[in-house]
């Protein structure tokens, strides 16, 4: 029986890196945009609210990012029902909302980052911006 | 008129058993796991999330356990509108997400298991796990 | 630049040996508790509310593991207003009452106990009980 | 009557330049902290938590953040019970604790910066850090 294991974890160096490469795509596509990158355990390392990004979607952008690293894959794709339902039973901290894409690093989450204000696809598109080296 | 009434009532040995059962299914269908369990009253008594579960689904688990000790049945049964519904009124102590199964000896209700995050047959399997004597 | 670090995690098998040997002296000093194991991340990893103690410690005893994760020592030291200032920071996850202990591993902390029900000298005794190999 | 005026107002930008600034004054004195600068509003727009600040802190240093824009003044500064009551009041957004300090640019009050994890002159420290041109 092991009582501890080894992890990877994402470095505060690590999540400014995820968040200025988001920040760049944000500007590139002209979508202001709450960026929020999270540890593997739900917890804020990094933020950003651009310049004309919608105020309430600080929190939406924060909840993506949670949900994308507990589920451990990107968000927004479950039923309307069982969304709504994890909402609920997680005061919101699981949310059903495209854009909270999970941080892999070796195949191990790390983290994860969630984007609000946008439509959509700019959500996403921030959201998987590609911003560690192969 | 009666002031008291007789009521049989979970034990922590109970819980820990329910627990232990509910644990060995769940490594046995290679499903981690967050598995909580409470009195019928609602408040926890055991709980464990096991080793890759998503951590969110800490509070679902929860949510799903208190849910089968107060309804007295299975969860995730009702409409859409009317689990949201008890969801908001509740403070999401109510959860309409299958899961969550009653605890009963002698057609009493003494407490529920609420397991979470995995697929909904594979909770409902965990949860479903029978732990006690005939 | 580092982007990821190599931490030692908390397994669920560790923290349910960690909840078993307070478990045990609990019961040796007969005092009911309520007793939570949580991660370096502050998320729940097991827990058990002995017969005998009191429903609403559970709370208590949760926020005080995750505020010994999270400062890292000891709780129950802080003086009167900043332990209360810091309890309305944080929704009450930060508590300034004696019965968190921080567990270390290679000079590392790796998760946290929170033991409350009962009596401040009992909270404490169970919360340092010893259950790691030297 | 006027039914507008103007204000100046924080821009991303600037709040990300405080936010290195802060940085960079916590690893300079070994002192890693939670890091958040909110607008006027109390809105945020930058947040950092360096490897090894306490993970319950980020919600301090928030509401440290937004006291500071509220009050327009540093925080830590008021009485015991209405600190407290402030605290309630607010669903703590304001909280009694030093480390808030407002981000003022000619007389006005554009944001604030909060700091939370270390000890108090720490914090403060932190959050006092110069990054504006005279």
């Amino acid at each position: 029986m092991k009582i501890t294991r080894l992890r990877s974890q994402l470095t505060y160096d690590g999540a400014a890196l995820a968040l200025e490469a988001a920040i760049a795509k944000a500007k590139a596509i002209n979508a202001p945009e709450n960026i929020a990158v999270v540890d593997s355990g739900g917890n804020l390392l990094a933020f950003a609210r651009l310049d004309g990004a919608r105020f309430l979607a600080q929190h939406s952008a924060y909840s993506k990012a949670q949900t994308a690293a507990s589920l451990m894959m990107p968000t927004g794709q479950l039923g309307l029902q069982f969304g709504v339902d994890l909402a609920l039973a997680t005061g919101s901290r699981s949310i059903n909302l495209p854009g909270g894409i999970p941080i892999i690093v070796d195949d191990v989450v790390i983290g994860a980052i969630g984007v609000s204000s946008g439509a959509d696809p700019d959500d996403i598109a921030v959201a998987e911006t590609r911003c560690w080296p192969d």
